[in-house]
């Protein structure tokens, strides 16, 4: 079991206008990918994983220049990996209105040449899944043997099994939930707030300016990794902990870091705030508002997930509470309403949602073995269809 | 039962320097409070309300010439209410650094003559109770009947038992907590980078300027707000309701608001960005990271309770989550592994941490029956003295 070492990302560029669900759309556009294994005679192992936030097409391995930046889901896929590389043909892909490389709010707007700011158009879950299957059908997938993502990315997988049931056989959804609840939509607007808010947000044409909203960024940034890390987990790491001991063993009295916690959470929104982009931060936590794909029939998730085909698996994390098990528990509830074969794992992990990243043994093991599994069907028919 | 009725403050000046926890100390400062009922004869009746982060010494009635300005506990504190006001003497004092009349940051500095600002000592907890020891000796109160508060005001309470000992008989603590957790000092902290970090903030200077950091302080009270609301409450008032239905019925895809919550909290944050002091903001939520009293016993809870000597009330709400129910019991169980007389009360309640402040019968009940024995032991105490 090793990482898939050197990777290369890929480009694939549309002309074609994308229709978007808000009526836009988007032209001359271009996503960004990676692919790792190898895609067998009939195209039936690939498997595509879906991004969450901050997140890219990068999932697995490295690059040749730079090394350290290790694919996001490394521990997930590679060779002889839980999704593994020997077996399947995985494909990540970059969304639209992303700033690692799919075209986004940093580029140029085609109708005027200039970067498109907060003119680029706000893109939805769906916006982003149809993106990935014109992909898929130019790299002549017709089907995917899975569809998988954690957090956001969990979200794109079922949207797939819904706007594309024949599609996908399996439907692959860690730390998701079917709809944002209200304080999940209120920590975003907390975090588009302090965005908007920010002088250097310049109406979202701050690249004009040669600025960028970096105050409004880290604000967004720490909000959101709170919410991120379950309370139980801070306590553990953090706890009271100061980061420096003054003279008089005791706080320092001021408005600068008393405590380790604030600490690392304005280290962490300084980091996010030199690489991620205003705009794109702003797209996807609308994009993750809008997410409420059973909207369209009266909010009644069974009806809506009465269209898909795929079998699915799931798993939560108990300490997650962004996006709690019972939010998994949901989807698993509407899908057995419809009789559709689901495998839930509920893990007892302590780092609440970014457990989803993390290596966990009975996660993985889970994941290894349901994927094991979509193998050997995916053998078995490739054997008979050979034979 | 009906409220108190129209209340005037009034102002206490004290001329000889506060000593601070911080070394720094304050001189030539004002306490602003007010008082309700009649103090009975040998000052055994008086209950002293502390408040929490944006409340002030005005707990109950309305003023004659701003009759819809109501105290923040006039549910809780008047005639016939859960502490009667035709029985205790009620003092609510407004504490230092705040922006409701006691010498805060806006005021001037008797050293420079020009406002405080950022220059304005970081008060803990500790100093404020030394300062409402200092009025009451004013006053003529050796002994508080009760002291009472909840959230920060349950920590400035259960700071009294501590500190003061002999200095009142019950001690009753609401929606409280011990200390602070690494997930409640994280939010306070983001708090504080959106107000640092707004421009208008000028170092804390902004008065001098003619500006407010709105903006910053906007961010700040919806991220806490946030902290006070439980999620089921959030899902029942507000869910995934959109603020306006757009033509197509459907999301108005753009960065403005599109859900209810969004509404409410972005003017929840509006208008406390315009009477709340961001200087007063920032001391208020240092306060808040900075109590722990069982630092100095090694963080023994127990140890640290030891030298106390009232009996102690404390009530917790169920869906409280920034000081949720185990917090409480943390103090109950070190105040009975001293044998301290306790009534815990635990309410299952909806609302998250607000609801202290709200109309809850069993929670309100618990309070009136409470205060109706502490009423019973001093008038049986006076009536004793009296014979």
């Amino acid at each position: 079991m090793s990482s898939i070492g050197t990777v290369s990302p890929q480009t694939m560029t549309f002309a074609e206008p994308l229709p978007l669900q808000s009526g836009a759309s988007l032209r001359d556009y271009t996503l960004m990918y990676e692919t790792y294994g190898t895609l067998n005679a009939d195209h039936s192992n690939a498997v595509l994983i879906c991004h969450a936030l901050n997140a890219s097409h990068h999932v697995a391995g490295w690059y040749a220049d730079d090394p350290k930046n290790v694919g996001w889901w490394d521990n997930m896929v590679g060779p002889g990996k839980p999704v593994d590389t020997d077996r399947f043909f995985v494909i990540g892909i970059n969304n639209l209105g992303s700033c690692f490389g799919s075209t986004g709010p940093m580029h140029a707007n085609p109708a005027t040449g200039k970067p498109y700011g907060a003119a680029f158009p706000v893109v939805t879950v769906e916006d982003w899944v149809a993106a990935q299957a014109l992909l898929a059908d130019r790299l002549g997938i017709a089907q995917f043997a899975a569809v998988m993502g954690g957090s956001l990315g969990g979200m794109q997988a079922l949207a797939w099994s819904i706007m594309y049931p024949d599609r996908l056989r399996h439907c692959v959804v860690i730390a998701s939930t079917p709809k944002l609840s209200a304080q999940n939509i209120a920590f975003n607007d907390v975090a588009r707030q302090a965005i908007l808010s920010d002088p250097d947000y310049r109406g979202g044409d701050f690249y004009a300016h040669g600025v960028v909203p970096k105050n409004g960024l880290k604000v967004a940034r720490m909000v959101g990794h709170i919410t991120y890390l379950s309370d139980d987990d801070m306590a553990e790491k953090f706890g009271r902990k100061l980061r420096d001991i003054t003279e008089t063993g005791s706080y320092k009295f001021g408005f600068g870091i008393d405590f380790e916690i604030e600490s690392y959470l304005r280290y962490q929104g300084d980091k996010f705030s030199e690489y991620f982009d205003a705009n794109t931060y702003l797209l996807i936590t609308k994009a993750l508002d809008y997410f409420d794909p059973a909207r369209a029939y009266d909010g009644d998730l069974a009806r809506t997930l009465a269209h898909t085909k795929a079998k699915f698996f799931l798993a939560s994390f108990t300490t997650d509470w962004r996006f709690s098990p019972e939010r998994s528990r949901e989807i698993v509830q509407a899908l057995l309403a419809n009789r559709r074969e689901v495998t839930y794992a509920e893990i007892d992990a302590p780092h609440g949602h970014d457990a989803f990243l993390l290596e966990d043994p009975r996660y993985m093991n889970m994941v290894r073995a349901y994927f094991d599994q979509i193998g050997q069907e995916t053998e078995l028919t490739t054997a008979r269809s050979a034979a």
